[in-house]
């Protein structure tokens, strides 16, 4: 039993490696995960007959003292394939990939603004699913693990979602519903969470083992990186930056509760406050609306322009309040839409730079990353695959003992 | 060299665990640190022959088979001696310990309300621990190391003091100042960081590896444990809760900002709102005007009663901001002063909890503490002393090679 044990961890050290510096030299391997050569040859062996490896030739094309030519080893795409989910107000994005990470196909699909019954949310997320698994002429079945991001409050160890906007049952166990409809284990989290793991896997946060992301969606969302690992809380939903206050019996926000960020930079905040002096037409969709908004701010309307700049102070004063909190080395202002700019400009950086403790060092770094719900989506495959990276390890032979 | 570096690490290892676990066995050391037991008996030789550790006989009077009493091993407490410090507004508090952790003596002594010049500052302290030291038959170079804590920001690892309420320079490295004035090692933190440390290490925080210190004195200070560690942030200024901002624009801090905590609930801050209205004797000391209010208040003098519900809010919505973004299993309430007693009122707790994420688990739990200066000199006596253990782990032998 301990002998099994150690064997499946030597696979997944092994299996690991190869993922993160293959192509590489089995006699590489041994130097950089600290086992022996005799075990890598013979669990590389064992990968390899199992497909999850695969040979390639040496890219210097060096051959051995025989003439052959030297071999590299590689996870081999065709092992596993995997699907990534971003669930948002308006949209399903989907992606699917293969062992390594290289996208197979993706596709946006609309759904009705929300919240939505856990049930036909999991059956509507199975038909993309499989409609885009038959694209490629593969099945629902064919993968071997569904990475999912939804908004809200997720506990991504237990599967259990507090709270979503997506979702209307709280407390919810959806990661089983999702698993159970689908056939095919589904990993949850929060959608900023995976996020960051983008970031910090293929994003602006690679080589940064401490840094935060904050999203603006319809909500403001955060995710923190520190020592390497996404911070989650001792329940499950610490990072919860949308809803921290800035004003005492502030703005009412959708949560229930008063002064909350959201409730001063939220579109729908910032909307019901044009609202409630006719700045817009309200018989526009709220997207158009939105835009006319910035559009009068940007043209020194002076209402429009006071309702953007307090969106703008209460945001400095948030990020400026987790810089003392967590003397981040960086912090990613990440957004699929181009319509929260306002939040991000320069002079919003600059007021959260004079309100955080003044020392002598130079702030954070504070980098703006603009992506599609695609790159959301690629974050939800990786992080299904480091849960089928781990599954694979398991030593087959252990499960038949 | 490498060969000495694991020598030293296995020295570290078997001290740390004599440490934490003595009296304990021989055969139980090369249990919990996996060391061989060969390298135990050389290793512990050593520490006995340099005389950092001492045999006593085992409790249980248990014998050996040739009937001669079982022995344990345990530090010496006499092998090094060190100082701890707390530097507060009025006051500095000494601790004498010995290498076990004992105290051997202890004093507060008034300090002239700061900030204090540096090198008089470190006059001052080095003259306290002399006098204190002498008191004990020993002088100032028999100690091994002396801990010190400030309020401010200080960067830990290198010793820079950034800003202090007791210091008048700025981006000052305090640490060397006060080696090199002490002829002793010094090892500076901020006072908030040590008061988790003592928490972590024999208070409330016992056994909890993730915790949130909140320290109410003159100032807001916190000590954020994760994973057993102190966190510190990437520039060593994180967990600044006193100057996180709870209201954008607001009150005028000391730090010449406006909004922070600190601005709402430190002593200071409550009374210039008294002041103001005329609703204190500002002819009385401070002490005596805070109490004076409090008092005012308890007797629902309307005015009164405001500004310390004002304050009440606001640190309630502080704290709930924190349980948003670090989702603590436990906050510890701690404080010197009992005068700030309203501040862990029921009411506040109960706005805290209203005021966070409500997800289907209990809220973290809120514990309160209330220790005197004497516990904080203990914080930073037990701080000085993992950095003597680390020094005394050094291999003498690899010093002289």
């Amino acid at each position: 039993m301990a002998f099994g044990h150690q064997r499946e961890q030597g696979r997944r050290v092994l299996l690991r490696a190869i993922e993160r510096h293959g192509p590489i030299p089995r006699i590489d391997l041994s130097q950089v995960t600290g086992i022996s050569r005799a075990t890598v040859t013979t669990t590389t062996a064992d990968l390899l007959r199992e497909g999850l490896i695969e040979e390639v030739p040496r890219q210097d094309g060096a051959e051995t003292s025989r003439g052959r030519p030297r071999v590299d080893l590689k996870l081999r795409g065709d092992a596993h394939c995997v699907a990534g989910i971003k669930v948002s107000d308006t949209t399903i994005s989907v992606m699917l990939s293969d062992f390594v990470g290289t996208e197979l196909a993706s596709r946006d699909v609309d759904l009705p603004k929300g919240p939505n019954e856990a049930d036909a949310l999991a059956d509507r997320i199975a038909n993309v699913v499989q409609t885009l698994a038959q694209s490629i002429g593969k099945n629902l079945s064919d993968l071997s693990g569904v990475g999912v991001g939804l908004a809200g409050i997720v506990d991504a160890q237990n599967g259990t979602v507090y709270w979503s906007p997506s979702l209307t049952a709280r407390n919810i166990n959806f990661r089983d519903i999702l698993s159970l409809r689908m056939g095919v284990p589904a990993f949850l989290d929060n959608d900023a969470n995976l996020v960051a793991m983008a970031e910090k896997s293929f994003g602006l946060g690679r080589g940064h083992s401490d840094f935060i992301v904050v999203i603006i969606e319809s909500g403001v969302g955060m995710g923190i990186v520190l020592n390497d690992q996404i911070y989650r809380g001792t329940r499950g939903c610490g990072a919860e930056f949308g809803h921290t206050k800035v004003q005492l019996a502030g703005a009412l926000c959708r949560c229930g509760q008063r002064g909350c960020l959201e409730a001063y930079v939220a579109d729908y905040a910032m909307l019901r406050e044009a609202a409630s002096v006719g700045a817009i037409d309200q018989t526009l969709p709220p997207t158009k609306q939105f835009e006319q908004l910035l559009a009068a701010a940007k043209a020194q309307d002076p209402t429009a322009e006071t309702i953007v700049a307090r969106a703008g102070h209460m945001f400095a004063l948030g990020l400026a309040n987790l810089v003392n909190v967590f003397d981040p080395e960086l912090i990613i202002l990440a957004g699929e839409q181009m319509k929260f700019d306002h939040l991000y400009a320069e002079e919003v950086i600059a007021e959260m730079r004079k309100s955080i403790v003044q020392i002598d060092k130079a702030p954070p770094e504070v980098v703006i990353h603009k992506w599609g719900n695609q790159m959301w989506a690629s974050g939800a495959a990786a992080y299904a695959l480091d849960f089928v990276y781990d599954m694979a390890a398991k030593d087959v032979r252990e499960d038949a003992g």
